[in-house]
């Protein structure tokens, strides 16, 4: 009697699918056909398009040898390209790999290895890049070019020249079946992306997604941000980061419109806000800053509400107010590459708006509470694994537990293990919980540094800077930037008898580091230390924060 | 290197939980305890309460007994008790059985046997019916009151008496406690409740539910109907019918407020739109044509535009253009217990908003497409298994494929291999399919009557008729009705040398059937035959719209 529930009531074709979000794009094709999906500069693409071109992608991917479990790797901007990508790799059952756009290519070229790619497709802007990363890997994938009309960079190639060797994307793609009878996973745990951490210390680390947590994310977002059918969103947030927040399957399920871009600058971001009436987007702070510091020539006034959020470091006050001015409502989300972008939200309460501005931005800035599809989260004391007290001042590790957690680390069991010990997965992130069960992150334990949007590892910066001779000690820390966020600042203690300036340092990044990564200030000072010896980080991050008031 | 996504990339508790729709409420209490979940008459119920308490009263139900998949059996009105049991009789591992409160004593009884039921939970405007069912029951389970200080009805027994062996339910749950460490389905699959369907042949099948479904379909419902946080949803639809369509559960997901409803009536409702903010509401067409009826004083002026979703019988295009010019936007929806309640939607077109009413009442007459978690829906040959063409014309059998189909009759396997064979859920409705993929019903294979938004089977009204010893041959179909949609309308062929007047065969029925099931209209006649001998129940219903149209 007790087990009748469970007798004759088995899983069968009828009553059980692997959850993918592949289905949503199937379901808005079939159902919308002929509204936006796609808009870029001048081109838009119907949901039967997008759905037709999917598939066709799987289908000539397929034709190149790509089926369940290879990897596809991709270094695309915001694109077309990359939203066909998010759809058409796994559709014949490839593993979508994004790689960010700004990396060193050692770095570039380790991911390709690793992850043991099959084919990669990049945009023309990043082939030089590429180039150079597939002269240090051992990986020899296909390569396939993509030459987005709306790049309007260097032609030094001529405008429709592409890398020797390299297929055309759109000559590969019109290879492809419209109607390619696409795969469904196999098991809704089956990888459906693989996205690479930067690597705080050692190699980077490959975070795998499954279809379950991608379909239950894209799903989160839209429930969370009380998302319209039909809304409309502008990509400023780069796909190749957590797979955009998976706002790439977030999107269909509403039968929404992709905005894309390029390039997050603030005139196009204004035009598309203003003419393709954008109802919702995601970015870093910085993006805010650009929107508001823009000319006013440059911009526009806006009919609807614009629904703006953001992650990383909670945005002052005065920004947020005036955000509000021009006509946008924020929120502040958070989360990691291992939790497939944000899986926490500052679910605001109507009643904190009659807050003072202080107090709000005091509120808005709190991390906040688990995204529905996140079943726990928590601050713990990660060697006895108990919750610290809601008092907003005890110190713990975020801890995140649910089907929006990764899959795991590829190749990489320890690491794996190590991050989920004791049954949750370790943020590494530093915070406090509040009485009223919103978190609120303090510090980093893995000392990230996060310019423009983009994660520092300082343990990188650090480990580059101890290799000039005339470097005794160095700590990298984050210093308060107006434009960026943040930006890396390092304290050097020099070699008895050395001498260096800061010039030469910066010297001895360049061409070993990306850009973003070379620390905007070289302070050479006694470094404090704890009486055991251990560099207070947290002190010279007061010093740094200081240099930056001063200017 | 294949399997390397494969490899030790497993479930853990980190990164794996059930999906549940308990988690939905556990999340609004956390993050909105203050926010009214429950509005009941004056009562206005918190989160926190509303958590608390179901937590109590899964608490006190384990004290006396439940647990893992005991069914748990309630006939109750739309109230707080009802909402409470969604939650709390799950969070004990018991199954939730809501019993329709207008059925016969016998099938009630058979309901309570057949489900094993341990527990009956009712409110005492339906405590006669189910003393009687009870009398007829093999089973004896613990009987528990629901004292509503809401129903008005007979309080021949003194207000607070309660029937005799029957425990309180406010005492029973103030015994709870409202810390209770609720249990987590051990697998997503476990069931989560148990709806009869009205059994059109032989006797009602238990459709059982699982945790997995309910929340996607909970889910699913927000958005299909672009609900925003802490929407307002009037109950008009009994939670008895297929668990409300979910939306107890879809409530917590959004952290909206329930408005609770004893009776459908029209000034009742239209003071809650109108004082209650409500934004969302179910019910079936008849609930349209009360509300909009109504004497002119029960009326209100809404300020908000009100999203009513129905289901069953199209509406006609006159009532849906007086629904829109009062506030309402209708959509239609459509299901089967076997799916969960709404697995099916109109989902509109902006564009067909410019097109004239009779074109508009048209395409909204149209059943539609899948919800966004289920996965398949098409119409086919139940022979071959293949779809039919879509053209709008060819007459096949609506079929579902999906996480939100369930996950089979209970005790039943064989109804269930049946149900599911070939890989489908047969609906036993029969259908055309449109160009543009929206299916649309044109009759139903099992000869179902919808009245007043409750199945009436026309094969047990005809089991009955036929037991008359006046009666030779009879047909019972829907005979069109201004206020219930539908009723049954009997043709009787009475035996050679017989005769019976209406009246008698009224009176046969009185007692026997529920009130609403007696054929409105009894017809004496030669009843229609195809060639082989088959009653032409189309020609039949032809007759019964004809009569129905004179009066």
């Amino acid at each position: 009697m007790e087990t009748a529930y469970q007798t004759g009531l088995d899983r069968n074709p009828a009553n059980y699918q692997p959850l993918t979000p592949l289905t949503f794009l199937e379901r808005a094709a079939s159902v919308f056909p002929d509204h936006t999906a796609i808009v870029h500069g001048n081109l838009r693409r119907s949901y039967a398009d997008f759905y037709s071109r999917s598939r066709q992608l799987a289908s000539a991917l397929a034709s190149h040898g790509v089926t369940r479990n290879t990897t596809v790797s991709v270094m695309l901007a915001n694109t077309p390209a990359m939203l066909e990508c998010h759809y058409g790799v796994p559709m014949c059952g490839g593993v979508l790999h994004s790689i960010n756009t700004r990396l060193e290519p050692a770095i570039v070229a380790f991911q390709l290895d690793h992850a043991y790619s099959k084919v990669v497709i990049v945009d023309r802007e990043f082939m030089p890049l590429m180039q150079e990363a597939l002269a240090l890997a051992t990986a020899k994938p296909l390569l396939i070019q993509y030459d987005d009309p709306e790049f309007d960079g260097p032609k030094d190639n001529g405008p429709r020249d592409k890398a020797p060797d390299a297929l055309d994307y759109e000559a590969m793609l019109s290879a492809g079946a419209p109607d390619f009878e696409w795969l469904m996973p196999l098991d809704e745990w089956d990888a459906i992306s693989i996205n690479y951490t930067s690597g705080t210390t050692g190699n980077p680390k490959g975070v795998v997604y499954h279809h379950r947590g991608a379909y239950l994310l894209a799903q989160g977002n839209a429930l969370t941000a009380s998302m319209q059918k039909h809304a409309i969103y502008l990509w400023t947030l780069p796909m190749f980061h957590c797979n955009g927040w998976c706002f790439p399957w977030t999107m269909s399920a509403i039968m929404g419109t992709h905005v894309c871009l390029r390039q997050v600058r603030a005139e196009p971001i204004w035009n598309a806000l203003a003419d393709e009436g954008v109802t919702h987007l995601c970015g870093a702070p910085i993006v805010m800053s650009l929107l508001i510091n823009a000319p006013e020539a440059e911009k526009r006034a806006l009919a609807q509400t614009v629904n703006f959020f953001t992650a990383a470091a909670p945005p002052p006050a005065s920004l947020l107010a005036n955000m509000k001015e021009a006509g946008f409502e924020v929120t502040h989300l958070y989360g990691l590459t291992e939790t497939y972008g944000p899986a926490v939200v500052n679910d605001w309460h109507e009643s904190w708006s009659a807050l003072p501005p202080d107090q709000q931005a005091a509120l808005k800035s709190r991390q906040g509470v688990r995204y529905l599809p996140l079943e726990a989260l928590d601050v713990m004391d990660p060697q006895t694994m108990q919750p610290v007290p809601r008092d907003g001042e005890t110190l713990g590790e975020v801890m995140f537990r649910g089907n929006v957690v990764m899959k795991g680390y590829f190749r990489n069991p320890e690491a794996t293990q190590e991050a989920f010990a004791g049954g949750w997965f370790h943020s590494g992130d530093l915070g406090v919980i509040h009485a009223d069960g919103y978190i609120q992150l303090k510090d980093r334990s893995k000392d990230i540094i996060i310019s423009g949007g983009e994660n520092i590892s300082s343990i990188e910066v650090e480990d580059l800077l101890y290799r000039h001779p005339a470097v005794a000690v160095v700590a990298v820390v984050a210093m308060p930037h107006e434009k960026w966020g943040e930006t890396p600042c390092a304290f050097i203690e020099l070699e008895a008898g050395q001498e260096a300036a800061g010039e030469t340092l910066r010297d001895w990044c360049r061409g070993k580091l990306a850009g973003f990564k070379i620390p905007g200030r070289f302070v050479f000072t006694d470094i404090p230390r704890t009486s055991t010896g251990k560099i207070q980080k947290f002190a010279l991050r007061e010093q740094a924060k200081a240099l930056a008031e001063k200017g």
